[in-house]
């Protein structure tokens, strides 16, 4: 399992959580990358706050009898030895190839998620005991909630290697920012780029809608045109006052 | 684009507005049509009260990378025209094809098609800026939330034309109801005397709701048997009391 | 339509009501029973407690129009016929085969279920009238709602049959129970043996929920080394006290 | 499981085979019915003729383990007892609900269903042992290949049952008609109007066909206007000569 | 219904059907567009010559039983009158929005535009009388067979607008070329240019497979090193002899 | 990336190729596991002697524009490396995840695959340049065909990691055996035991095909009863003649 990645600033960080995801994706697709959204992956408490985090991942595979034993669960190589392993501050991501039947964790392993200083996690499959994990104060992204184990339709592979995730690959270290428009991927070498630009177009869309608010079209404002150009430049000039 | 349909009466809209598509659809089944509820499309907020207007609609086609630019946002033939074009009271209607991987309208262009004076917006994929659009006070159906915009994976084919939306085929002019069964087309043909019928099903609908809460067998109740249409012929001309 | 199954005692039926489907889950799995949970039904107000009952089962088929027509609902083998026919306490279970483009019960429908003493409706596709049924204070899994009643796409085949819904064999008579992890299906011979050890696996997990508050790592607590084993047997001991 | 349905003359089931399923399914729209071919059920081998013969069901259901054994294949209730009780000349029709990772049939059952007098096989799922099935000289139509039994994904329900398969809804001794372009199901009721008429039509598009062959556009051609209509009336009366 | 679009040379045609679609929608991937090549449509006879030629295209959406009548076939803006507006030498593609109930086409119609001239047919659904298209000598594209008629379970919208086909957008004008791999959409303006380069690749691509015949590594040869390129360049200099 | 994986004996990969998957797959769900056969991928040729080998796997995951780069073949870890490391005798298995827009493989990598002594390859998603590797003698079970290559949908991940392929999981060194009903994958711990009861279980079949072909019922035959046992066992010991 792989080199512990670089770590992004705690200042980017917080840069990357104060931006929409719908802002950050359209960052990415500046950049020629139009397939770093997840499909799949909803918020639990769509009230939450956005998070960001660099990615820890879990991987998963269909099931096999001879490896998807209760056993498996106490044996070197197992989800709770993973978990363990875990540094704080991580978002943790789990490839469930998208199987609906089973839920790769229930509120226990949540628990010590949290506990180990994980700050979100995020799944395209569903998750188990998920009202005793509402009470839990944490973030979660899913497809929603079934009953089964893991191990009823899923055997566990391995941690911290690149995986697949709602349709999109996350490499460890990766940056991810969820919020009720889903999980982005930002790849750690283009994170403190997006990040800078992403609260500049944010400043941007601020003047937009208030524009809006007072009833201008979109055309020539949205993608903006020579004179709202000008007019925002005077706008950031003025103390970006409220319209 | 197609020649402006004919107006619906407000008076007729407001009968449709006072119905439940559940009763919608089954007014449209009695005529044969049995193809008309979109499959897909969810309220945003259940909580919002039903909503009926005339489709204005916007077709997406698949991602074609020469023509999904952000430059096409500023060309004639973009969203933005469309939205500009539109005229007050209309149900948006929106063919994403299903695609659930990009969101054809976010915060900014709904809250404009709201001060256009459009009713709802109904798609058959994401939309974008969803916490945002929580906060405008609008109606809107669609299959969830996803932060990319449409040229990540769609490209913007036009406006008034005839689509698909959900399973159904939608004209411009059709007449659409949303509640939280979802939204039905009604074919502006067929739109009078469906109005007119349904309220009258609903007032059926209700000596039945009574008479169950009675404790009233189903059978020989709904559908009616001749002793059950007499009791509600006596229960119409006593004033349809409560039972 | 098969015979009578026999009854559990409401003393069993309580017991598996308070413990969660995830619990039942892990007991049916560790009998070898892998598929028996629902995929697709989801909780219509996932705030509403646990239910468990012995399945009373509705068939419905693909439309065919010349079986699916609205004089159907009058005649005998219909939906209302086998509402009638059920007795008090039963879990209602629905062979939707999945269609999502027609619902196969409405309010009134359902409020007639719940007058005849229905203790839960699950279905693999949807319902009509949602809005209508959240005011009747039931439990209803489904996978959301449509508009068109059952007769748009499908047609009633029969009661009381051995059925499949969200993926699952239901024999009329096995034990369901719900929550919002969703519908665990018992099979009715193995019902008494699952309720005893889900209550006990559910102290276990108590105690284990407690001691990862505290800061335990989940390797040899979950699943348990001796060590755990003999603590736990201690605090069983020692009254199961708030650790 | 049911009574015995009455039996259609074997004149009439000459005639149904003697016309393309694409005709026959377009009598029954002509008669309301849309819904009656099936989506899915491909033939093994469209070389062979095109067969016609009165529908014999055979019911799975989802896998569970405690029923899908080893020892079911010789129970009472089991495939073995159907197929023996099958009387000759019908079309074994299966409800595989969709299922693709395990086959219903495989050669030893498929060959004694030969020899009992079976004219077809269809299911909405693969078959096992395919290659020994292509040399038992025997039609079927399936999705496909798979090697595993059917007791690794369903368990087998019961015969002479209502069934789905493909979407479409068959009663035992509705009249079944396969060839390339798939299955189509005939309502019992109406099979001797629809061979009739079904005959008529073919002798037409031979008409039309030899018409384009000529050169015709198909504008007032096919669906003909009153030209086409007389200029047929005479090729009838000439004695359908070669155009 | 769009003006006619320009026209490819049939030197340009030509050369584009000379090369593989696999060869083409490298050269679009090169250019950026990944996004070219249909998924679903298969060669009905893959024996039959690679074609090419610029698309003419028909839109279906979904059924509306009152648009999709046995009337609708004789009225102005039927298929029929779009078959006969066609010019010859196109490539017909058709969107069928992915529907597998209902074809879009038969042998009739398939019959005449072979005498009008097309080069082929593509469709995202499939088609019927597929027996009979066997025997007209025409280039098809389609999901498979199957009995209804276009009218069970769409309607038909226009022609020679832009449509999505197999999940890529086709405007009319559009270059197709389609083998044994499916279909590769070619836009109009980047034709000449994938041409050349496409001949070229495969020239390259032929020395590969002879190195690789003769025992060479992959590693260096495919993509070329500067020593492979050097020897490429000396094989072709050297006539492109056999190695 | 994996140790490598122990070797089976060639006379076990022989008996293995000698007994059919359908045998296979019914030895391994006697040892309880079911879920060990591919649902997906179909033989390029199905007139191919079935194939046993041990799994030399490739990892793709979901396109991420970052790393999809035709630069990506050059580079250390790329597909070009993988085929370079293979021992000969492998059956390569490919996670496409089901990925059908993309091929993994085209005729020069497959040509080099079988120079380097691969006896087959299985892949969840389809192959481009089709109409070449028929040419090639070669034996491939894929869901297809389509031209793009690779990096116009996936990344490549890495090879001889554990994989899922066709909802199956595959450890390197796993047995796999491919005929016309699709690839079982055999854990590589139980593969002489199942090779030597998979050789007994055909050799019965071949005793009850020949008594159903001289007219005998299947029940108390397959699966045998006393009798038939002691049938069987007189067939054995007297040479297994033709019935």
């Amino acid at each position: 399992m792989s080199d512990t990645p670089e770590d992004l600033s705690p200042e980017h960080l917080e840069q990357l959580a104060s931006v929409s995801t719908a802002t950050l994706s359209m960052q990415l697709l500046k950049r020629g990358i139009r397939n770093a959204s997840m499909v799949g992956p909803r918020p639990l408490d769509r009230t939450r706050p956005r998070v960001a985090g660099q990615a820890y991942t879990l991987r998963f595979l269909p099931l096999r009898e001879d490896l998807s034993t209760l056993e498996s669960y106490a044996k070197p190589g197992s989800v709770r030895q993973a978990i363990e392993a875990m540094p704080p501050g991580r978002f943790v991501v789990i490839d469930s190839r998208g199987e609906q039947g089973a839920a790769t964790l229930g509120d226990i392993l949540i628990a010590r998620l949290k506990a180990r200083g994980a700050v979100a996690v995020a799944s395209d499959g569903p998750m188990r005991d998920v009202a005793e994990i509402r009470a839990l104060d944490f973030t979660l992204f899913s497809t929603g909630a079934v009953a089964p184990p893991s191990i009823a339709r899923l055997c566990f592979a391995g941690w911290q290697e690149s995986i697949g995730c709602g349709g999109v690959t996350v490499i460890p270290g990766d940056v991810l920012v969820g919020d009720e428009d889903g999980v982005v991927v930002i790849p750690l070498a283009l994170a403190e780029e997006v990040a800078r630009d992403a609260v500049e177009q944010e400043r941007f869309e601020r003047f937009v809608q208030m524009k809006i608010g007072a009833g201008a079209s979109v055309e020539g404002l949205y993608p903006p045109n020579e004179a709202t150009l000008a007019a925002y430049q005077t706008w950031l000039e003025t103390g970006e006052p409220e319209i």
